[in-house]
């Protein structure tokens, strides 16, 4: 099989096709057009093998992650997905590890409203990055740094799960085994907060994912909003699965610093609760306060518990080049 | 270093900064808005250690192709080159080779009106990817489709030297010294042909660029303009190096099918013949006539030498997955 055909056969009309699009996959470059009272979001994730998943996970697995990290940094934007380019290094072709990516690609991708609009294939360590494009109304933007004194912190779902999911899949951690599929399912199948991103266009004054870990993202909407954020631990929303967890012995470090949950953190001014809680039984996504931003203190973030200042030893979140 | 400071640190205001730029380098996505009479262009590329250069080139080599290689792919579509984002996965933090790859990529995203908006970095076996967008007026564009019956074909500059210049670093082939420098340049430091894929999208009836061999992608624009394209060979414009590597025994063929050139190949209606060497001359680009396109024969391509039919035995072009 030749690059030309990898592309051609697996990438060529993939997901959802958009009358925006004016040159599809096979030409030099795809052509989009933006509406005229929209803006674009652009962002790219990249994936290795051995670094960001397990050698021998499975190709939907990876195609499904991938998008998914990706769409939830347009849903911290509060943006519209539209469209992928994706670029693929593979150590060799494997007609049904392609076919199996591409099927699960091309799934998920179709749900969210992207198409996949160009593509490069090349050989070498399995490695995946995908450039996700997305809409914006003209002026609106869900940014790190829009936080105000005061304002409610909130995060959605709950947290901590893939981190849990990954202690167990490396022998650290027991959980009892009925709720073993929810776990790796966090881990494996992160779903974007994607429409909650856009509905928190008007609602919201700042918004991140959470890639890194709660408290190594909100530390950057701290930073960048010139704030201090205070954290009430036993506020974070924990699942049946973390609850076990923590019946077997864990504790809440994991939802504060493991990464991979792609929830959505937010900050928004306290008259705006009543409107929140709409909004999460609208969407029937769960949105829990768990803290508050206040003047700006010594640190960035600042754990309480139970009202009660709170230590945390250890590093903050996942990072790689630690 | 930590990821985020690296992006922060090396990446943060990179290339020429754009007012069209809402949001960049430091939040979940960046921003960019389109002008209204504008349409969007988007491509990524992938280089790989050890297949797409040496082990051991330096970060400003790779730097250099990365974003030529892209910036490539705009001047085939007419693009006006704007904004891009990087995935670089590194083996270890090397601050050294950090700062000479963003030194170099900097200066040539300014040089091109470039800017970075977003990057991605992560830990593993040598591999960068680029995606480039750029801008075009709506209802232009240089696509593969495009060629007419009895179009011209021309190519810009001359071709092979890049292919010449890796049979010479593999001992493949002996060309005299005083060629060497001008070789190892096409290989290592190609020049995008952006201002002239510009200056076509008035002139030219399809455009691509050369990077995986001229027959290979002439091919392209045969095919999905439903045409043949003939060749005169000895009509293939060659440099200097390339005509001592003949005079030391090489021949044609790498001008034919060797890949990394990033000329432009295009076709255009006979009557445009002046205004192509004006722009020649006005550009100091020369572009030589290498041939014309024909009613669809039996192959995409035929070769010609002297006007008699000439056969090439062997592969079209590079590819990845032969």
């Amino acid at each position: 099989v030749s690059e030309f055909s990898i592309i051609d056969r697996y990438c060529r009309d993939l997901g959802r096709l958009h009358p925006e699009t004016q040159v599809r996959v096979g030409d030099d470059a795809a052509i989009v057009s933006v509406p005229d009272n929209m803006v674009m979001a652009v962002s790219i994730d990249t994936m290795v093998e051995g670094v960001h998943f397990f050698k021998g996970t499975s190709a939907a697995d990876i195609a499904h992650k991938l998008l998914a990290v990706n769409l939830s940094d347009m849903a911290a934007m509060g943006a519209i997905p539209k469209w992928a380019t994706i670029a693929l290094t593979l150590p060799d072709t494997d007609e049904n590890w392609l076919a199996e990516f591409s099927d699960q690609l091309s799934s998920q991708a179709s749900d969210f409203g992207v198409e996949l609009i160009g593509g490069d294939t090349t050989r070498g360590p399995l490695t995946l990055s995908l450039n996700i494009m997305g809409l914006l109304p003209k002026g609106k933007a869900l940014t790190r740094n829009g936080a105000k004194l005061n304002d409610d912190v909130y995060v959605s779902n709950s947290l901590g799960d893939a981190a849990v999911a990954l202690k167990v899949l490396n022998g650290q951690s027991m959980i009892d085994d009925r709720h073993r599929e929810a776990l790796l399912a966090a881990l494996h199948r992160p779903v974007p907060q994607v429409e909650l991103g856009q509905q928190l266009l008007n609602v919201a004054s700042a918004c991140i994912d959470i890639s890194d870990g709660l408290l190594a993202d909100l530390e950057h909407v701290a930073r960048q909003s010139n704030l201090t954020i205070t954290i009430e631990v036993d506020a974070l929303p924990l699942s049946v699965a973390y609850q076990n967890f923590i019946a077997n012995g864990g504790d809440v470090v994991s939802a504060l610093t493991g990464g991979d949950d792609y929830q959505l953190a937010f900050t928004a001014p306290v008259k705006r609760r009543h409107v929140i809680m709409e909004l999460a039984a609208k969407l029937n996504v769960p949105l829990s306060r768990i803290g508050q931003t206040v003047a700006r203190q010594g640190h960035a973030i600042e754990l309480t518990r139970n009202g009660i200042p709170f230590q945390l030893d250890g590093v903050k979140g996942y990072q790689h080049f630690v």
